[in-house]
C-alpha cells in the first residue's frame, strides 16, 4: 500500500505544480485529475489541450521556449494548411498532430478517453497517473460583452479580451467522472487533494461542477489544499485577475479562498501576501509560488505537502484517540 | 470556345505524363480524371493518394527524391505516432497531412470529394483542371494469394508481393462519374481522350468501370487513345507486368492493346517496341516513353498529341465533306 496525491488541475501553471509534485514524491505518489472543459473539436480532431500539457510537462516533452506544446516541434502542417485557406488560429505543431489524430482515431473506435490517455502516458514513460476529469463531453461555455462562445474561442481566438460575465460547464450535470478519478477519491490510500494554482473559474471549477466530485471531495476523509493561482492583485498567469473583476470579485488570495469555500482546509499562500493569512479562516503556509526554475517548482510542491502534514498532525492533535 | 484534352490517370506514371501535356498545352487545354479506387480511411482520414499525386506534380511541389509526396516534407508527426504505437505503415509527411486533415473536414462537412479537389488545385494556381473520377465510394479490392485484401493494403503494406487473382471495384456499379467529368465528357470543346501510362488494372479499370463512363467514352465523338505502360515485357514503373502475369496476360504492349479493347483508336508505343506497330489493328505513334527529364515528359505529350492529329485527319480524309 503506496499513499498518493491527487491534484486537481487545468493546463500550463498547475501542470508546473505537478512536475514539482512528481520530483519531490515517490514513484506513483501522484495521481492528476485534468480539466477537459476546454476540450474541443478542431480540423475534425479532438484536442485536450490540458490533458496534453500535463502530459507534455510530466514526460519531460514540453517546450520551454514557447510555454505550451512540444519540445523540438516542426510547423509544416500548419504551412501547409494557412495555403490552403484552413484554420490557423489554433496552432497545431506536427508531432503535436500525432497525438490529436490517434486520440481522434481511437475515440472513433469507441475507446475511452480515460483509457487512451493512460496508454499515451505509459508508452511515454510517465510514473505518474493522469487520467481526464471525465470521458463525458463537458464544455466550458462563456457568456461575454461579444456574447456567449465556446472556451477556445474566447481563450485562444479572441485572446480573453471579452469581457465575462458568466460561465456555465455544459453536459456538466450529465457527465460521470472519470474511472481513474472515481477510483483515486476512493481510495484508502488517497492522503490529500491538492488544487493546481490554475485558473479557479476556467480551469478548476469545470471539475467541481460535476455532481459526483462534489460530493465525493465533500464526503472526503483526507486533506484538501489550494495553491494561490493570485499574488498580490494579479494572477501569476493568464487572466484570473481579470476574470475575477469581471465577475465583480476583488482580485486576490482571500477571494479565491472563498470562491473555494468550504471545499478547502488550506491554502498555499504567496509569501508577498502573508499578511493575509490571519484572515483566512484555514490553514496556511506561505512560500514563493512563482515558478520559473525546477527548484521554484519543488519548492511549492514541498509547501503543499507540507501543509496536508500540518493539517493531518492538527486533526491528530484534535483527535488523539485515532 | 478553347479546345481541350482530357486524361484518365492513376498517380506516379500517370501524373509524369499529365505534366508535360500541362507544357505542351495552352492554359486551360488540359483536363484531368483520376482514379480514386486508391482512396482510403487511414488514421480517421480520407487519403486521396492519386488526386494528391497529380496535384502535387502538376503545382510542381512534388519530391523528386521521393519519387512520392511532397518537396521539403518533414516528418515529425510520424516520428511522434510510433512512439505512440500508431500505425506508420502508410508514410505520411506533415506537409502532406494538411490536405488529409482540410479534406476529410471539408467532406464531414458535407462538401463534395470533386468541389474539394478544384478548391485545392486553385488555391495552389493550378491551371489544369483535376478532379476525382467520381465523388461516390468506389474502392479497388484485390483477391491474392493471401486472401481479399484493400488496395492500399495490397499496395503499400506488401509491397504487391501476394499474387493477384482477380480485381474488383466496390461501388463502381452504383457510382456517378464526378460532375466535372461528366462535363468534360459532353464538352463541345472536349478535343481528345488520352489514357495515361498508369496501370491499366489497378488505376484505369476502376475508372472504365464507372457504367457512364463506358457509355460516354464509347459515345464520343473525339479520338480516345492510350500510351504504353510497358515496354518489351516490364512495366516502366509498379507492378503492371506482374500482375498481367498473375491474370495469365503475357506481358506486352499487346496485351495492354487488347485489355483497352475497342475503347482506344491510338496507341503510343515505345520506340524500342516499334516492330510490333505491324501487328495492332489501330493507329500507332512511337517515341522512348521512358520519363526521366522534363524534356522526356514533353516529348511523350507531344507524341501523344501527334497521335490524336493524325486520327482527326485520317478520319477527315474518310470523310472529305466534314
Amino acid at each position: 500500500m503506496r499513499e498518493f496525491i491527487l491534484v486537481l488541475t487545468g493546463g500550463v501553471g498547475g501542470a508546473k505544480l505537478c512536475l514539482g509534485l512528481q520530483r519531490v514524491l515517490a514513484s506513483d505518489g501522484l495521481q492528476i485529475a485534468v480539466n477537459t472543459g476546454d476540450d474541443f473539436e478542431h480540423l475534425g480532431l479532438r484536442i485536450s489541450p490540458d490533458i496534453d500539457t500535463t502530459v507534455y510537462t510530466l514526460s519531460g516533452m514540453s517546450n520551454a521556449e514557447l510555454g505550451w506544446g512540444r519540445a523540438g516541434e516542426t510547423w509544416t502542417f500548419m504551412d501547409v494548411l494557412r495555403t490552403l485557406g484552413g484554420a490557423t488560429w489554433f496552432r497545431l505543431g506536427d508531432g503535436d498532430l500525432a497525438l490529436h489524430v490517434e486520440r481522434t482515431r481511437r475515440l472513433q473506435n469507441g475507446e475511452r478517453l480515460s483509457e487512451i490517455t493512460a496508454d499515451v502516458a505509459a508508452r511515454w514513460g510517465l510514473r505518474t497517473r493522469i487520467f481526464p476529469m471525465s470521458d463525458d463531453a463537458v464544455r466550458t461555455v462563456v457568456s461575454t460583452s461579444d456574447g456567449e462562445m465556446e472556451f477556445q474561442d474566447y481563450f485562444v481566438r479572441h485572446r480573453c479580451e471579452p469581457v465575462i460575465s458568466a460561465l456555465r460547464f455544459e453536459g456538466a450535470e450529465q457527465a460521470h467522472i472519470s474511472p481513474n478519478l472515481y477510483a483515486a477519491l476512493l481510495s484508502p490510500e488517497l492522503s490529500g487533494i491538492v488544487i493546481a494554482p490554475s485558473n479557479p473559474y476556467l480551469s478548476i471549477d469545470p471539475i467541481l461542477s460535476l455532481p459526483q466530485m462534489r460530493e465525493l471531495v465533500g464526503a472526503r476523509a483526507v486533506p484538501c489544499i489550494a495553491v494561490t493561482p493570485i499574488i498580490g492583485d494579479a494572477a501569476v498567469k493568464g487572466p484570473t485577475a481579470k476574470i475575477m473583476r469581471e465577475l465583480g470579485i476583488q482580485p486576490s488570495p482571500l477571494g479565491v479562498v472563498e470562491h473555494y469555500g468550504g471545499l478547502i482546509d488550506g491554502f498555499v499562500l504567496d509569501s508577498r501576501d502573508q499578511l493575509l493569512a490571519g484572515k483566512m479562516d484555514l490553514h496556511v503556509e506561505a512560500c514563493d509560488t512563482l515558478m520559473s526554475s525546477l527548484e521554484d517548482r519543488e519548492r511549492v510542491a514541498n509547501s503543499a505537502l507540507k501543509l496536508l502534514g500540518n493539517i493531518k498532525s492538527a486533526r491528530r492533535g484534535n483527535n488523539p484517540g485515532r
